[in-house]
């Protein structure tokens, strides 16, 4: 039998919507929630996130009655349905059928049910309800016409990215043994010579639990790599029971933006849509920076378009502070999503809650219901996506890359290092917020993409690197592209091994530098370099190898050790920066770097004023999204979508607004 | 038989006295403390407080002679002994003995005897033992008469007021079925549909243990409520143990001022005397405000006069940093709480001691002896009090309440929220000190405690209301009263359910707003007002549906929202504050209020100059206590009683010190 | 039969060496090894301190084969082998076969394997094995020439200072039967009346876990003791197998300068060489400070010549901050080890590791080899020792003394104390700067180490006094001495009782004040004092009773009370000083105190220059440290031993360097 669904294939247009939990709501509630999706033009929701309790109240016994209900419901309004399978959460009578699967911390501590996600990874008990869940669902909805993507779980390893009980313990043990095989590897890899720490028996293996000083970082770092692995194997597992049933449906689950604990990298390739969760956070120097790095991530990890499946009409309830939105700002977060490749726009959630840990989550429907600034913004971005309908599927366009594995994260945050205080995230944040202010948009990639493409490629603490990633970041080079690579960068192999002969290692010969020790600052501590810039966090003790000097450390104990240095290497240049710059500084030197590169800037834009081109095989779109205060005019040409205009040599902005663009004859 | 007591009721005049521990002392010095004792006018003692490893050796064995020795010693010295049950801190051999009563924390660890206060509250052994105890002492000293008062345990909750083990899991299981009835309403009330929480039997439902993120708010609540209730038990089945033996002994146990865990307006209607220990914190803004307002919250809970059971001659042991008090500070301190209506003084102790835990906490004797500032102002404070034997039993004048509830403020303070830098006591304490400086006494009341006496009511962050609570305040302000309430007040009902449809729910159409989103300040951040004050904290989206705009917010993201108002019900006025006033900002707005409504101040006093009326039967009696560097004139007539001058017109008070004048023709 | 050892006594000479760990290299590295050795001119090495998984792979099987090749080797070089028993880590199959045996915190969390030191203290099982290999070592290199020193263990405490297991429970209990014999003393002793805390039997008692509130500060004070004692008697262990086998082979254990845990004055008894490890730390106001006073003490401790067994060659790894050392910095900390008294200057380690947690820690050899910074320092320190070798074996002149014990240490740091802000350590490490500022070296003693040689005597915060020790501190006076003692000495007994009558308890009628209260200061907050000088961190009410004011406090509470006082005792005075002094303030109190009581100054020195003389029988040596960024000049006539050019009537030490005078005519 064929199915018929809403979608046949990909969503047409921009899919707008989010996750819908009527559950939590009177029944007939649902008459007012398809009038008010109607009105905002919702076109897909995410259904059955935390409803396993529901769903499943006593074990294998099954109930979809209410949830058919809203399907139903859902398939009647023409609105597509992203169904989860409802395994993010075990209901309390499962945890306490289970006990030995609750999570247990590092010191031993239980994490027990009455919240979310209280389940080791590792616990087949866990692994075997959740698959047969996703079972029960897949052969219920198989032939739902609404039923357009499954959802699997909800933002994986959230809050149990690693369990330290013993069944944990056994689980990483064979995972070690697939990948040592042999024990003395292991003991090779780890150092285990150093502080009598030989194993002599798999058995004795434990995963990195309380210790009385330092645990060993081989241990920490293939722990961090099983426990990515660990909750990518729950994944694969639910994966595969519904490719079995449905295999014309895709599969998701939601990415959590730069989040350290899962490779998305890794994951990103065992799934049909890459999909992301994105929240402003408060607590960064500039949050909507980290909002344009996350799409950037996403979209180099999907190759193209992906889903934002989750982000917030206004306030969220987990910070300290938790501030509404300014008037403006969802739409304008919304579209800048949509400029760096998204295809999908999902709130979190549509109905605010009145009770539980999230009520003070913003939702499309306020708790002050539909005669709200909130609401009023709903509608209206529900008309600017239709409006952009074409834009979907298009690519976007970038010359520039930035280098950033998960195992170099990692490694880069392993205790017992020079200082505490590099911030391998923050630092890449840093680059690509220039790059930004710079008019240039920047993929996130591994050296191991293919770099061929990129005029310039930015390398910011890039620790870790094996051989072949070293090798793909020489051959780059040599074949005419530019590299800069910042200290702390190539110190390590894949075991965290240091690279010996001088810093940073697997780049010396790349770079033509040389560098003996470290000798980071301390917080507001600054460094003069020659060419008048000021360096901070760190500075370093060494010489050029062939690398011409543009600047040195210019007082301090490393006074007359190079700071910049520039590389010719084939066709091409590597370029080492042995300190941090910040502000003008930074810009400057991206300023010159992009200039050298040839890399063209999307627009000549003014201070605060964001711009991303996105290309389809038939033209253009330029996004350009105004952060400040004023009107701001941007060189563009052709029709204006979300007003319908014509714009003939310039668009102009409105304060906090964003304009789009389809260019006439190209961007 | 009839016993004749030492006091056959309550006390003759202001009670002077403190915790007596003659065990931690050689024999022969209780000579000494006799002496000493006359010589400062001791007129009561707390014995055994900490005695419950002398009075029950063993097991089941008691052994009273070393009391008896003691409280006869007192009776033959006319002092009152008010008897400790001794059940505060069980021996070592009743822990061992019960391991599973030691208490347990959230996160598992459990908290080992070697202290005090170590049993969970819901130990049936613990109640066992300690009511066993309070009989044995009741049955020995019934007849004694120096018995004159009951002091079962000793501060309630100090350190065990929450304990997490399976035992106390099964006593909160007990507590929600007697609170729910039924499993599904439970469900409800705690929101579990969100988040997979589901409750399928009572068995599955733990205390709030650690989890992996936020814990349900419901369970949350419910969890203070029954943490209240379950040490209120304790203390009932004690107290019912000594009514039946000694029905002419009052009882009481001591509070401890604004202390979150217990719910003391439950606990008040439990106790034949409100007893209260303040302890003077270097941390807050002005140290001095929570003195007085723990006075009136005391006086409030009470209905009339209350014990000040303890406090400290000077420096206490338990902060970082534990400073003497300076020379006058301690009899201001104690004259202030005779002023807020104490008609007991007592000590938290008689000797300081020379070891163990509390040795730098002060004493009324201290470590130097009597050649001291200590003693002598010990001295000087007991011919103080005897000075003020006539205002015993009388009441204090209040024309001003602030509402608050346990209730509201265990909600207030729950995780998730909007931000966590409300600190709702703080914002009592700021009103409290601002309506203080203004010389207007408050009491601390419920909403359903009877308002109409008040002339204005003022609500800072009364977060959760019942509906019976809303409904108290809308027929008060209606009934012709001047209502103030505060942002983040009526948002929730009972449950911790948002009340829809505009903040602030419950009051909304008392207060003639709507608002729908909140924009809270970090702690610096500050909002203008169009009034020219200036908001800190908070600012908030909204509108008026009814009442009179007063000011707004002046800019920022929700410029032009009201953030102070007034609407007109039926013979009275509810205000609105929508953000936090410090400084001048609120001494204004209080000023103004207090015009408006004809509330009296209790005297026209210089800026530091705090006065309180206490009004008996035939007379009043104002107390001016001088908190500058410098004397002070405040109008009065009458008698001065510490000095025994007539006053005409005005009474001088010398720098850091106080005046009570016996008013000629009442206040 | 007779072996003749590379060293026969002690080493010729100062020696020069290091952690030497082949184990973590391939085996053909060890001839690179011994060509460097001899280049820098190394003389010893400790091995196998981490070496127990290696030498004992499965329970009771030992494997030298690999160590003997080594040892072997060194032996061939004329290298001496600082031998470490090998005991500092159990292997991870030891941990796993005696679980009972990890580590425990206070709150009950376990301390897994997979770092270092993860054993109790007092675990049976740890102490058979631990005694088992050192006997099997013994054995097998009793004969061996490069045998020149045994290692015991290393760095005992350093994570696992307290168990509190019930393994260490039951030994505590048989520490405290051995203490107190009977019950009731050690109640009397605790102080256990109050707060219920009498024990009944012995196996009531616990170490001091995890409680409600403060634990038992008597508890705590012989908890500490029992811990100090505890480690001491797993090293008496093992040194008695090794004296039983080698009786000619030194034996030491590895310090770890001021470490509160250990008692060193203790230890010191138990060693035949002092040996201390000492790392600067950046977080110290200034990190040189430490290094000096830490020099200080080891000599004390040892009463003559000390080794230095590890420092860094330049950045460590276990800091928030590690920076590699500036040039020069390494060899002037070496040398300032010698001028202090050091024999011997060892560092870890020899080869920087390129995996483990240690691998940032810096090495003899680098990571970038020998063409560094590092290396070439490495090298000229060699020779600088060589050309130091007649200094060896002698003393360092110091007329005064610092008064210091553990007890008093532990004392002070007890909790709910007047406050948090006393760091009676960085108060010692105050005095010290301000002596070395002024070019006066201290030794560092107990009250009852003989104090008559000294012109001067320091206590900074000798908190706890056993009548023996106040009697010896009279006695010093009362025969001529100067005592200079600050606030907060001499105020309990050796059971932490107050002494009662007046603070400072013990020293009050040697010191003739009597003080009442204490008033301590916020951080940052200042008293002035009548002399124009300010005191931080402490002020206090009371008055003399005999001594001389030489300054009151000037304002405040304490308006009035004696500030600094100086009472004349028999031939001596007794001086008190009643707050804290800084900076210019407490070096102008220095100089006069030192100006009174005729202390030499070692030299006259410009500000950042460091002097110290050594003494032997035939002449004396002056060391001149440049701390400044200038050349300095100090009097001095004789030969320069690091140059070998004479000096007549001026040194001149360059910037950050280090000149060493053989002393015409004795200093």
């Amino acid at each position: 039998m064929t199915v018929t669904r809403i979608w046949p294939s990909r969503p047409p247009g921009i899919a707008y919507g989010g996750d819908f939990n009527p559950e939590q709501w009177p029944e007939e509630t649902l008459d007012e929630d398809l009038r008010l999706m109607a009105e905002a033009g919702v076109s897909f929701v995410s259904l059955a996130i935390f409803s396993w309790a529901l769903l499943e109240p006593e074990p294998g016994r099954y109930e979809f009655a209410w949830l058919d209900r809203v399907i139903d419901a859902m398939a009647g309004a023409g609105i597509a349905v992203d169904l989860a399978t409802a395994t993010a959460s075990p209901p309390p009578w499962w945890s306490r059928a289970h006990p030995d699967s609750l999570p247990v911390l590092a010191d031993g501590t239980t994490l027990w049910w009455g919240s979310r996600q209280a389940f080791c990874p590792s616990s087949p008990d866990y692994r075997r309800s959740a698959t047969a869940l996703a079972a029960a669902l897949a052969e219920h909805y198989r032939n739902h016409p609404a039923l357009s993507m499954w959802h699997v779980h909800n933002e994986y390893g959230c809050h149990n990215a690693a369990c330290y009980c013993d069944t944990s313990a056994a689980s990483f043990r064979v995972w070690l043994r697939s990948r040592y095989d042999d024990l003395d590897r292991l003991n090779h890899a780890w150092g285990t010579t150093f502080w009598s720490q030989r194993y002599g028996e798999w058995d004795e293996i434990l995963p990195p639990r309380s210790t009385g000083t330092w645990r060993n970082p081989g241990q920490q770092l293939d722990w961090a790599r099983f426990c990515s692995d660990e909750l990518l194997a729950c994944y694969r597992a639910e994966r595969e029971v519904l490719r079995r049933v449905t295999p014309d449906v895709p599969v998701t689950t939601n990415f959590m933006s730069l989040f350290e604990p899962l490779d998305y990298r890794a994951w990103a390739a065992e799934v049909d849509v890459v999909s992301n969760d994105h929240y402003v956070r408060l607590d960064m120097v500039d949050p909507a920076d980290d909002l344009s790095l996350a799409g950037d991530l996403m979209r180099s990890l999907a190759g193209g378009p992906w889903w934002l499946m989750e982000h917030s009409t206004s306030a969220v309830n987990w910070q300290p502070l938790n501030r509404a939105k300014a008037p403006g700002e969802m739409i304008r977060n919304s579209l800048t999503h949509v400029a760096r490749g998204a295809d999908a726009i999902g709130f979190f959630q549509w109905r605010a809650s009145r009770a539980g840990a999230e009520k003070y989550h913003s939702g499309m429907v306020p708790h002050a219901g539909t005669d709200t600034k909130v609401w009023r913004e709903v509608v209206q971005l529900g008309a600017h996506l239709r409006a952009l309908a074409e834009v979907a599927g298009s690519s976007v366009d970038a010359e520039v890359a930035l280098a950033w594995t998960w195992p170099a994260w990692w490694g880069a945050e392993l205790g017992a290092h020079p200082s505490v205080h590099l911030d391998a995230a923050g630092h890449l944040r840093a680059w690509h917020a220039a790059l930004r202010r710079r008019a240039v948009t920047a993929d996130v990639v591994s050296p191991l993409d293919g770099l061929a493409p990129y005029r310039l490629v930015v390398a910011p603490h890039l620790y870790l690197l094996t051989d072949e990633e070293a090798a793909a970041l020489t051959a780059y080079v040599e074949g005419g592209g530019t590299l800069l690579a910042t200290f702390f960068s190539g110190i390590v192999d894949e075991r965290d091994h240091i690279r010996l002969g001088g810093y940073p290692g697997a780049l010396r010969d790349l770079l033509g530098v040389r560098m003996e020790e470290f000798f980071p600052l301390l917080p507001g501590e600054t460094v003069g370099l020659s060419d008048g810039r000021t360096g901070r966090i760190w500075s370093e003790l060494g010489r050029t190898e062939g690398a011409e000097v543009r600047a040195t450390f210019a007082s301090g104990p490393v006074a007359g050790s190079p700071a910049l240095t520039r590389h010719a290497v084939g066709a091409g240049h590597a370029w080492y920066l042995a300190t941090r710059l910040d502000g003008a500084d930074l810009d400057a030197l991206v300023g010159d770097l992009v200039a050298r590169c040839g890399v063209r800037r999307t627009a000549e834009v003014a201070e605060g004023v964001e711009v991303v081109r996105r290309r389809g095989p038939d033209g253009t779109w330029l996004f350009a999204i105004n952060h400040t205060a004023e009107e701001q005019a941007v060189a563009a040409s052709g029709l204006e979508l979300l007003t319908g205009r014509p714009v003939d040599g310039r668009v102009t902005v409105a304060p906090g607004a964003v304009a789009v663009v389809r260019e006439r004859g190209g961007g």
